[in-house]
């Protein structure tokens, strides 16, 4: 209004559609967004708006840190951490390497960890950048965009809701891992992490774009078709520009908890059945035995009804779903990223497939 | 020789007799010193003698660095850290705090951990200081005299021997130990740390005096009075101001190790039967079903011809042995001291029993 240029921002009143769309982006996994969107609200609500940065419009020496939970987002739910604990984990990493961030990031687009950085951005008072390390979810630390392009995910901090900390430096981003895994069960399952700590170079040249303004979008799109009775579940499938693989009702889910994930088989009955093999989030999708999809790409199971993302927690028998697919971010299709997160990574006997946008069905 | 004061040192020499004596003050754990004494070998023959230093010579501002071996010392033969990393481990510590190491010192007395600090005084060209934190061995970090005087375990460095390495700042002592636990579990179940960073004036309250001269007169008397064909059994007990409790043979050992810890029971028969109950050390003696002593005095179990002691993984049934009790640092049977290190916290339903040096029976 003053002729200035205006900077995009996510307000208070942002965080009902981007929660719904990190959902969406979240695959099944990365926990229900609920208490990230509380805790965002919550900062926002107090320290004002945050401003949104394209990472195009990062300068080459920003000092960009992304922050995120680590653990189960359940268990964050009976230990909520303050706020300025979320803001003091960025803090001991930026006061560890010597430097003075500039940015906030998000590392992964998906549940909790799509809202869980506004916190910090609020509470120190940063710009958050409209990108994030792997264009949906994924459960290990490793598997982000920045270990293909050689960007060390440590030094990194961790810390609980008690204020206990530590500082990581690992031979190799896998080793940060499964250091920080520890860690994260010895403080209860959930931990706040800072790390992949860039320059605004790195971050322009590794972050997926826009991926908070695309949740935003979705969530957005959801409601207003829902309103208009439309169809809410093509509309998430054209904003990503994948299609509908499938509609009908959960017949059967399996799960197992023996690793420390949560993974399972669930059955999908209707024209014929569709199986989704998941581990947090849904990885595999195979139709009459043959493989249709499967990680890197994006398998997303939303409610058939009000197109709301339903996490591999909340699948049911007797609900009825439809379940999407969308591409991945091109750099995952890589021989680099297929080792880092295709289907054998996770244990699964195929080839990945890739999403196919023709109808051959 | 020019006339100046002669500082006491410790040469490759020295290392024999210290790592015995070392093993006896690890009450059965503390892990065989064989592989400390081997580095410490190494260390030493490289970088020449390490100057001893009293406590009470410590000056009010020396800054005085422990360093150990934290996890199983079985595994650490299987992946011997270098030298370098030892010393790394300390520099990590020290540049994370901001102030550059005057001495070296022991955090426990008792197997490894008593020739450990040599490695990094001799590689960083420091003194190492002749006392620990706790006058015998204890299995974990908070169970040192640094804790009843509150003085922070945190912040304290953790590395393995492929480069990893972390920075913790935890809420409490104990706190410490479960975190840098879970990080030593990660690492391969050995891990080298640096803790209880102290100040001289700290160092000279808080430490057991003259702890690594005992471990080296013991480990030189056992091998005289053995020349001699004397008493080796004997003359421990004597150096120790304790006395031997009952000399028999091994007739039954039972081991369980569910909780990571080596815990099981010993009978050891002769003049009736003496019951040993270990976790890593020994921790209580009993008699026909009465508590005789109880931790935190010292239990030592000696080979009754040799004068060598046995560690609780080496006991074997048949083996003719003889059991020491000897008085713990007064300090350890003040009120915070017994929660800390008392029967009870090892989940022995029995108040603690102090040694009596008069011979009852």
């Amino acid at each position: 209004m003053t002729g200035t240029l205006t900077t995009a921002a996510i307000t208070a009143d942002d965080l009902e559609a981007l929660a719904r769309g990190a959902a969406v982006l979240g695959t099944g996994g990365g926990g229900d967004p609920y208490i990230g969107r509380l805790l965002a609200a919550q900062a926002l609500r107090e320290h004002g708006p945050v401003a949104l940065v394209a990472p195009s419009d990062l300068p080459d020496d920003a000092q960009v840190f992304p922050v995120a939970m680590m653990g189960a987002p359940t268990v964050m739910v009976e230990k909520t951490p303050s706020v300025e604990r979320i803001g003091d984990t960025v803090a001991a990493l930026a006061r560890h390497i010597g430097v003075t961030p500039t940015h906030i990031a998000c590392i992964e687009a998906g549940g909790v960890n799509s809202t869980f950085p506004l916190v910090a951005a609020a509470q120190l008072g940063l710009p958050v950048v409209d990108g994030d390390g792997m264009g949906r979810a994924f459960p290990e630390l490793q598997m982000v965009l920045q270990t293909l392009s050689g960007i060390g995910c440590t030094p990194m901090s961790i810390a609980d809701e008690k204020g206990n900390v530590g500082v990581l430096q690992s031979v190799d981003n896998r080793s940060a891992e499964a250091l920080a895994r520890s860690l994260t069960i010895t403080m209860g399952c959930a931990a706040i992490i800072s790390n992949y700590a860039m320059t605004g170079a790195q971050a322009r040249a590794s972050l997926v774009a826009g991926t908070l303004s695309l949740c935003t979008r979705i969530g957005r799109r959801v409601a207003e078709v829902r309103a208009e009775h439309g169809d809410a579940v093509g509309a998430v499938a054209a904003e990503l520009g994948g299609r509908v693989l499938h509609s009908g009702k959960v017949t059967d889910v399996a799960r197992r908890t023996t690793t420390g994930f949560a993974r399972g088989t669930a059955v999908v009955s209707g024209a014929g059945e569709l199986v989704l093999e998941f581990q947090n989030e849904h990885l595999v999708a195979r139709r009459d035995g043959v493989v249709e999809v499967t990680t890197p790409d994006l398998i997303i199971v939303l409610d058939t009804d009000s197109g709301e993302p339903v996490t591999t927690e909340a699948l049911r028998f007797g609900h009825r779903v439809s379940v999407l697919a969308a591409p991945a971010d091109e750099r995952w299709h890589s021989p680099g990223g297929i080792e880092l997160v295709g289907p054998r990574y996770f244990g699964y006997d195929t080839d990945p497939v890739r999403f196919d946008a023709r109808e051959d069905r």
